[in-house]
């Protein structure tokens, strides 16, 4: 069995190069800003780590959005995750997508198909209210897209209540895995059928709010959601 | 907008409860066991953070497997991550399964519906060739339930090339969002679509190893795959 991701972090002096250094199959990795974005505007979730008391690594997922260069993540004030992450802390934010089983001859060399980013860095809070609307609208784009202009935009207050923390997409990396499986020579004329069962996160029919009384269509932002993130039948 | 997930990072005394107790939408979690269960057995892979130097955190997706009170990961002996987590590092390995996007009439209140455990602990590598060779099995039939029946299994020489590490399902947690979008009563008018854009990741139509000489049927493992993780059509 094949892991998705050999990370690269222990033994290595500290610096962005050797800490996004693409070790074990440097051949699915990537440095190319394009293939970054894609897959970090594609991604509806990340998984966001830092340490918490005494070096316990906590994992939460969440949503995000990228803006240029930089990466929006946000929350409640009241949530530790989000104050631990605005205080400043080291943290890493990687975001996979995941695009079939790889199903080979030999366990060994099962794997998945896949596309991820990793971004190391620090978090900082975003002050600027202007920055903060952006970043509202950002996330609220990258929820879906065109919805921005269909719902209602935090007010002041709600902008108040709401804590966003800002990573720059600088030292970051991605690595993917594409194609059929990779059998050793000497299991190809096993009888054993091989190959990629393709995965894909589907939107489903919409459910409207049973509290919505006003005979209002479905928007643009529900019909037209994907199409990189895929609808079935769209 | 409303982030899927506040942990408990900071502020709190060491310790399973306080580090595993859910504070914020306290209603949205679950130390049940069979909920957890149930949720690290349907999500395909899980992302695990742990620290590097200097305390940068990293999180990495991975494929794992649960076997009763165990949740094993593997991976390359020449990964650092996996050599890292096999030196018996804290880890917070974090399995979410996103189910739909929750479209509010408020941006505020825009949210994911989503299904999400998070399992605290120190990793340690498994030794004990028995306990390998289940943990492989367990590791090829969460990837592909059936899968052990027809993929060769592991040789010796496999089993030493991979390394196998655990956690044990003790500090874990679950969080989970279901159901329509909470506006605020004064939004209820507003002329705005609200409701929820259901997600599911699908196998779609499986792709044969352009390699595969043999005429072999689609096996039971790609036929059957779900049904908890959904198929299209199926």
């Amino acid at each position: 069995m094949t892991k998705l991701w050999n990370a690269t972090p222990a033994g290595e002096p500290p610096g962005p190069t050797a800490r996004t250094e693409l070790r074990r199959h440097p051949e699915r990795g990537s440095h190319d800003r394009a293939v970054i974005d894609a897959i970090l505007d594609e991604a509806p979730i990340c998984h966001v780590g830092f340490a918490g008391p005494g070096g316990q690594p906590y994992v939460v997922p969440t949503i995000h959005a990228r803006v240029g260069d930089v990466l929006y993540l946000h929350g409640s004030p009241a949530s530790r995750a989000l104050r631990t992450l605005g205080a400043g802390v080291p943290a890493c934010v990687t975001a996979t997508i995941l695009d079939g089983l790889v199903l080979a001859r030999s366990a060994f060399n099962h794997s998945m198909n896949y596309r991820s980013v990793m971004v190391l860095g620090t978090m900082t809070p975003v002050e600027d209210p202007a920055e903060k609307d952006a970043a509202f609208r950002a996330i609220v784009e990258h929820v879906a897209a065109g919805r921005s202009l269909e719902a209602r935009m935090p007010s002041p207050e709600e902008s108040r209540k709401t804590l966003v923390v800002r990573i720059p997409v600088e030292e970051a990396s991605a690595k993917l895995r594409t194609g059929p499986p990779k059998d050793d020579p000497k299991d190809m004329a096993l009888p054993v059928w091989a190959g990629v069962l393709p995965l894909r996160l589907v939107a489903l029919a919409p459910e409207p709010d049973p509290s919505l009384d006003l005979p209002l269509p479905v928007p643009p932002s529900v019909l037209g959601y994907g199409p990189a993130r895929g609808s079935v039948g769209g």
